[in-house]
């Protein structure tokens, strides 16, 4: 199996898990329901990353592992002790950012990309998942309200660009990325940093 | 005419009925808000679909016959008796969900993808014309608060995947596939059927 | 520069202030919230047409201007005196519809599209920017609630086509028809068009 391939499928498992649970406590939705959005958090990233790259059918239909992943993610967390879980959303959410985000970048740099642009659609595919998975329920997406959430998945996809012109792209180079990303989103949530807003606004 | 072009447009007919009476009974829209809503839920599922299975430009736009079926739908829904159809809203959408998921699945087949993939992705076109068009008015999509409406979806797509293993596709039995997943829509729309949701759940 | 990348970029500096001004006063957003919002403003009409084109990765991916534009509107918005800019977010997006309608159509000509579609495309190129900028922010998107938001982007996209097929294709002709949508949107605006609503409708 591919580095690659195996990332992804981590990052997969990681947001299905976290779409699942989200559909459970602030949506209440019934079994089908929470598979289901658990399914499009997991698979979001990636078929947005594929559709831009023109990669399609997405890998997520050529290869069978990505659904069954996915759903067992869902299922999981439908029918384990959910609440020992519950605390473990945020957490789930940053590993599948930081995950997808290399991913998406080292994909986009196979096909040929510019480094700009390879950093940028590393950054969509980390956060497509979840940004998906906030619409499905009507709520504003996390990357629009939350400052330190795309600029993780900007950083984790800029260390694999980076690597990879150095030329020492390697697995440990792609975990080192992908906890860069996480540990910095974890620390946004963590101490509650964020950009400043427009000051001295008058509506 | 080809069988999948024929189900196609039926099943654009219908969506795009159910797509402006919904503009103008859960929106209040005005004609144009009705008509392209009709349009968004007529086509959105094709769409997707096509853009899946890197079918570009997507077959509504290749072929006019798309365009002009999806905008009559619209106007007929808002120029008629509309109180009559009202209670058809919910049998329009079945009908719509029960070709697309068949045409879907077929489509995929064609394309070359494997069984799973193909049953998956006729479950989209199934559900992705309603999909949007809840999107579109800030509901929480259909899909995710009704336990079935992407089951009986994804069981007209297994006919559809069975019939062509086992050699016997043809006309009967794009229809039976389409009824199974229609009858089962609207039985599970009568006497309310659902999945378990969690339960034991404290916030 | 081609014709169409300049007004591509003056559509996407349009959107981007407009989405990143819409992001300050609508959604309260902070500074990444704001250029995350712009750029989807920005390059989502652009994305969408080049997804629906088949034009794959959009030329988002394969020229880096777009991103910098897109990202110093975002920034002009959050910096400069936003007051003064605030009354012009109808203008700019108005500019953005035009620019975009008439860039989509022509693009989807060179892409071999039948004029009925080019004109569809285009149409779907100028309201698409601002109804992701509505899908994100959890509104309900302009072109649903107001009704000449469509019309206009159509008629822009029509005189392009007509403009084509008559072999004057030409800088002043695309200038006269982003115009022409820009002044009937913007007239929309000010005296308040909109088309019927059905009647003697009871819930």
């Amino acid at each position: 199996m591919s580095l690659l391939l195996a990332l992804d499928l981590v990052g997969v498992f990681a947001f299905a898990v976290d779409g699942a649970l989200t559909a459970v406590r602030a949506a209440r939705l019934d079994l089908f329901g929470v598979i289901t959005l658990g399914m499009i958090t997991a698979l979001g990233g990636g078929i947005v990353r594929d559709i831009l790259l023109g990669d399609l059918p997405p890998a997520t239909f050529s290869d069978y592992r990505y659904l069954l992943v996915a759903a067992s993610g869902g299922l999981v967390a439908f029918t384990w002790r959910l609440e020992r879980l519950a605390s473990a959303m945020t957490v789930l959410d940053a590993a599948g950012l930081g995950l997808f985000a290399v991913t998406g970048a080292s994909k986009a740099l196979e096909f040929g990309l510019g480094p700009l642009q390879a950093v940028i659609l590393g950054g969509i595919t980390g956060v497509g998942g979840g940004t998906l998975r906030d619409m499905f329920i009507a709520r504003v997406p996390t990357i629009l309200t939350t400052g330190l959430y795309a600029v993780p998945a900007l950083l984790g996809a800029t260390i694999t660009v980076v690597a990879d012109q150095l030329g020492v792209w390697s697995a440990p180079a792609a975990v080192v990325a992908a906890l860069a990303c996480f540990s910095l989103r974890m620390a946004g949530v963590r101490w509650d940093w964020h950009a400043p807003r427009a000051i001295g606004w008058q509506d």
